[in-house]
């Protein structure tokens, strides 16, 4: 019994790769594949193929074809991933027309924000909105543009990159080659060595002993519980995120003039604490005619990935 | 004798109302009401009803339609003009529907940076590129952006504002409503203010020289007329200009991913004095791969405006 609709998704994450066989917005069968065993393009393709199959073995569906995102700069819509975050050795792969000769069927690749963007917008927070920014917060700061009614991919592929805008001349070096690029300032690592830093100088907190005395634990979710527990420090820690990222996402609401903003990520997850301070700054520092653009954060959660790769196929 | 593709083009400017007949790329046919004369809604169209009609028993052409350019807020495609920067008394003006309704042909509006863009990417220095930022430096800082192959008008028609980015979190108070906005730094007021500046606190130059010793005479051309004599200040005010301007396109490269910069507007006329420091600071600051991106100069010049306009006809 065949049904129409039944596509493969694929997130290739820092530490699965999740492959999800997805009717619509359902993720009807999932497996992972740790990302350490599957780290090469060669061992990845493998592995996909693998899943591919095995998702054909067990359910009577016809697969339409195979989405995949990537955390890393692709070339689209030839699916050339130029470089990866995560994985060595990925420099001008050509992984689309690599897995569609081995697989026989449809096969797109995009950036892993792109397909989030996309996942969020026809499923998710971004629903019906024309015009529509999102944001990942986690190590880095990632982002996806639908403007005028379509995902935007840019010259090379690359179009989104709201983390790289530099919020002031100078600053602290990116790896991007920038200087002083949001990323920098809202990033994992740097909220935690910020709250460090003000541990050092003496900020009384509940942290440490959230820890068990190790700062080495700390995480953004130990900040999140902090926070919960009403500790001075953690607010401040979301507050002061939470007014940085306002203060460029005023600038992209000047230059994009989006209907919505949705916002996701492990950092996102601070709920309230991080969006209050952030709205608030937008509706301070946006040009006076824009500033009803909403902000909401994301609503399909992890399972974006394997859902917005999903959509690739439909959208190619 | 009809001839297919013929069109109106109007460019509401700050000291005269261009109204063009347009022939592809051609200006066939021009005339120009002085702005104070048509500065209210119904003494604006009652001029270009006058200029229609008199393109139209001057040349034994077929005219399609009616496309216009306003410097101000313009919701697109409703042709609502939302707030004009020069004329006093436009406020939520639907100009789309009242010229419709009396020249009996296809009106268009939209804001005149947008006109700009399309006309450079249809004709001029934009030619080609399916990613392109056109900036427009003068009095404000205007901009429009054409992303995978679109001119993008966002969700109440306002995108492409690069002039509204904040260049840093603290600095002058911008008319828009936002804090320490590109324009405040680089817009024409600001740079006269700043070479006098310089020159109240003892800088040599002889930029005094060249206005009589009146610098209430300071003009941008002045300035560039210094610079090609050599005056360091002239020069040393556009490396200054260029770098601001190029640390924000860094961040809109980055953001966008544009294949091409087209830059014009009365600034934009010092040339190479401007272009360099601009060109370098983009180089230097913006992500390793995204560099390559070219900025060339506008080279429509002041026709632009209703040759664009022109173009809204087809377009729309």
């Amino acid at each position: 019994m065949s049904q129409r609709g039944s596509m493969v998704g694929i997130d290739i994450g820092g530490t699965f790769v999740k492959c999800g066989l997805i009717v619509g917005s359902r993720v009807t069968m999932e497996q992972r594949i740790p990302t350490a065993r599957s780290s090469t393009p060669r061992s990845l393709q493998d592995g996909i193929v693998e899943a591919v199959r095995s998702f054909t073995h067990r359910v009577d569906k016809r697969i339409e074809g195979v989405g995949i995102g990537i955390p890393g700069l692709v070339r689209y819509p030839e699916g050339v991933v130029r470089s990866c975050v995560n994985l060595t050795g990925w420099r001008d792969v050509p992984l689309k027309r690599l897995l569609k000769r081995r697989l026989g069927l449809p096969v797109e690749v995009d950036n892993d924000v792109h397909v989030m963007t996309l996942a969020e917008w026809t499923y998710g927070a971004g629903r019906g909105a024309s015009n529509l920014v999102c944001l990942t917060l986690g190590t880095g700061v990632g982002g996806g543009l639908v403007l005028d009614g379509r995902l935007i991919r840019g010259w090379t592929g690359s179009a989104g990159e709201v983390g790289h805008f530099p919020v002031q001349e100078n600053g602290p070096r990116c790896p991007c080659g920038g200087i002083a690029c949001l990323e920098r300032y809202v990033g994992n690592q740097e909220v935690i060595q910020w709250v460090k830093a003000e541990l050092a100088r003496g900020v009384r907190s509940q942290i440490p002993q959230l820890v068990g005395g190790q700062l080495k634990r700390l995480t953004p979710e130990v900040i999140d519980q902090a926070c919960r527990l009403g500790d001075p420090l953690a607010r401040q820690t979301w507050i002061r995120v939470g007014h940085r990222i306002g203060l460029t996402l005023a600038g992209v609401v000047n230059l994009l003039n989006p209907e919505r903003i949705v916002i996701g990520g492990g950092i996102a997850k601070a709920g309230k604490w991080l969006f209050e301070p952030l709205k608030a700054t937008v509706r301070r520092r946006a040009m006076r005619g824009l500033r009803q653009v909403s902000i909401v954060p994301a609503n399909l959660g992890v399972s974006a990935g394997i859902i917005g790769a999903a959509l690739l196929v439909r959208e190619g």
